[in-house]
């Protein structure tokens, strides 16, 4: 379904502009950079995170466009000066885009992205590019210990109201990539060809005169084989007048409060009684990966994430960075760069990026450096791909096709992983990242 | 300045939709409804919590329009039947919303906006309601934490690139209407009129062939006043060459690692003796209000906050949420309902809301009831005030002004708390709720 993009180049932070302007009064702006986006460390103790974003910072890309009413307030508010102004009129990103393919696992120091342009290209995209990739890979890192947890059983995507209305649309899209089956959220639906499901809340029972009533209205015309809600009041009741309304053909029950193990225990066994044994359980309630891995034993077949998805289950950024690592001297040749504040050491110079893989196909590092690529010993997996070259957009990367190739990304990348990367206590990065020397 | 707001329509649960769909078959959509949006309790041992995202919830709605493109999804995936899609063709909102003003004071039970309406059109409104209030709400709390630890310095919001590039704009909208001065989003400039501030990056730096030779380029392009970062190699050093490129009218040097509070210490009296008495001190290093605090008796003069406040501070979502309290019965007189469920307990029926203050003005109370209004006793201020009516949309609480105004209601409601609620470590709400009983 056509979606028309906003425009994106406000989406910046003041000082870019400024840097801009100051560069080009220097004469440096035009000076050949690499800028990378990279992670220093894991979130909170996880095992891998997965890159997300990507597509969507590519559809974003093309509306990186100052236009009249961008020029307008950029000047009538003395952000930059004419000069400034007159070059962002004619700003068209002209550099090439590398990096990690979305829905891939990455590590501390994976050089998820790669911008090589001039400074005043590749700076002026800081904030663009770390917003959509920060905020996605949160929500994908999260979806994908969530989605693992649940081994096999599928997960929805049902957190669109604790979080901004656009993140939400971002969020289902990010699940979607790493696991989850489906999206309560209608405009991921649209932009993004996600699977949208639902069916009723608790206030459609209150609305009616009965439970029994809301039941019947709700079946009369979504049919038999939707789920109805059945802890307004009292559960079991609920169950009862579920199957009295809907007999054996109903399609599901959905649980949203008190303690699901053993709630979905009994409720199992009374819809076993009842004859209803193909109607399906689902619940809903604050579930997180912990909570979703505590409910393996008990007979749920779906689970619905809201809250904890959205916010990324304790870490709602993925704390991406993204640093100069290089840039064309005065001499015209390129020169690695690096921040030297010492509890913020960056590696300068631009990456390449291999997954090591041992001769079962199963990871064992993620080998990052600088230079020349090392000769592949036939057990490495190349990570860096291409997303833009001279300006020109690999469509193939962008819109709904895009979010089921990342989905096949990501499924193939953790089947890569070693097992325990599927564990949810804290702990180290499930393969360490080798760092490379320059002189090798 | 103008800004061509999106469709709001999709911003949707799929549930709200078949759930219309099921009632317009039954034959109750119509019934008179009232929804509320409170929060239950206030996140991780807040003292309160500052109300935000009104006035956007105020802009969306007019744009909660189901026109060819959102029809055509809804159709061809076949959320709903063609009747309700006649139905949506048709939607405009019709009803009354009143709440909280933006800007005030919230506590557990606090019924921050209280949509009445019949239930199909106050029931599809209810994911765009709450992930407005969601997001900006928990915003706004953290910020306002961190502007009264900051006491009266400046705190700058610099968190866009660690959020959604769209929650960032309201993230800067929400930061200022809860104490902030100014934001580095200049998306949220130009929307809605916030003060935008930046300077230079440490790329920038790293630019140029040494730092003076960034210095000067920095100072020569955006004047003596600038803020010079100078942590990229040796903040010693760094400092020294500020002084030497920008003279004793150099306006601040920004401090981004260390420890700072030893390092403003320094740098200031390095400063001094360099003859730059004037010369501001910012610091910008994951600050929190916990951080904020601690650098209390240091000698910054401005603070610049990022993934912190973006993040809710621990609390990413304020947890709102929206529940229908009341609707019409088949005699056509309302009737108050609530969900039935133990633990998650709602109170029903349409409330009232009084801030109880003593008689020197500070609040002892928040006063909620069902029913009749107590007679004021002089020292009660009413919370409640009418954002739309008979779908009209009162335009004063919408724009920049309604930013402003916000701000305002923000000093003025925290002016009236007690001093306790300036805590920054875990405890209970500042003021207790006081649910009113409907017969008094």
């Amino acid at each position: 379904m056509p979606w028309q993009h906003p425009n994106t180049a406000l989406y910046t932070d003041h000082y870019e502009l400024t840097m801009l302007q100051a560069a080009l009064h220097a004469g440096t702006a035009d000076r050949r950079s690499v800028f990378e986006a990279f992670a220093r460390k894991l979130p909170d103790g996880r095992r891998y995170g997965i890159v997300a974003g990507t597509g969507r910072l590519l559809e974003a890309l093309p509306h990186f466009r100052f236009e009249e009413a961008q020029l307008e307030f950029l000047g009538a508010t003395g952000v930059v000066d004419d000069r400034t102004l007159a070059w962002l009129a004619d700003f068209r990103f002209t550099g090439s885009i590398h990096g990690y393919a979305e829905g891939e696992a990455y590590f501390p120091g994976s050089p998820i992205l790669q911008v090589e342009a001039s400074f005043g290209e590749a700076c002026i995209l800081e904030t663009l590019i770390l917003s959509i990739l920060n905020h996605d890979s949160a929500i994908a890192s999260a979806a994908s210990r969530m989605s693992r947890a649940a081994r096999g059983r599928p997960c929805i995507e049902m957190g669109s109201r604790r979080t901004h209305e656009e993140s939400a649309v971002a969020a289902a899209r990010a699940a979607v990539i790493a696991g989850f089956d489906s999206s309560s959220n209608l405009e991921a639906g649209r932009r993004y060809g996600v699977k949208t499901v639902g069916t009723a809340a608790h206030s459609f029972t209150l609305l009616h005169d009965s439970e029994v009533a809301a039941f019947e209205a709700q079946t009369a015309s979504l049919g038999l084989g939707t789920s109805l809600l059945v802890d307004t009041y009292d559960v079991e009741q609920g169950v009862r007048n579920a199957v009295a309304v809907a007999g054996n053909k109903l399609g599901g029950v959905r649980l949203d409060s008190g303690d699901l193990v053993t709630q979905a225990q009994w409720v199992r066994e009374l819809l076993d009684d009842l004859g209803n044994t193909s109607t399906r359980i689902m619940v809903t309630s604050d579930l997180d990966e912990y909570a979703i891995a505590a409910l393996a034993s008990a007979p749920v077949d779906a689970y619905g994430v809201g809250t904890s998805l959205v916010t990324g289950s304790g870490a709602p950024t993925a704390g991406l960075v993204y640093k100069l690592v290089s840039r064309e001297g005065t001499d015209g040749n390129f020169v690695s760069v690096a921040k030297a504040a010492k509890n913020k050491a960056s590696l300068g110079g631009r990456k390449y990026a291999l997954r090591r893989l041992d001769s079962r196909g199963r990871a064992t590092a993620e080998v990052v450096g600088v230079g020349a690529q090392p000769a592949d010993d036939g057990n490495d997996r190349e990570l860096l791909t291409t997303f833009v070259s001279g300006g020109t957009i690999q469509e193939s990367w962008t819109g709904p096709a895009a979010v089921v190739r990342a989905r096949q990304r990501h499924d193939a990348s953790l089947a890569e992983l070693p097992p325990s990367a599927h564990r949810l206590q804290r702990g180290e990065p499930v393969i360490p990242t080798e760092f490379e020397e320059e002189t090798r």
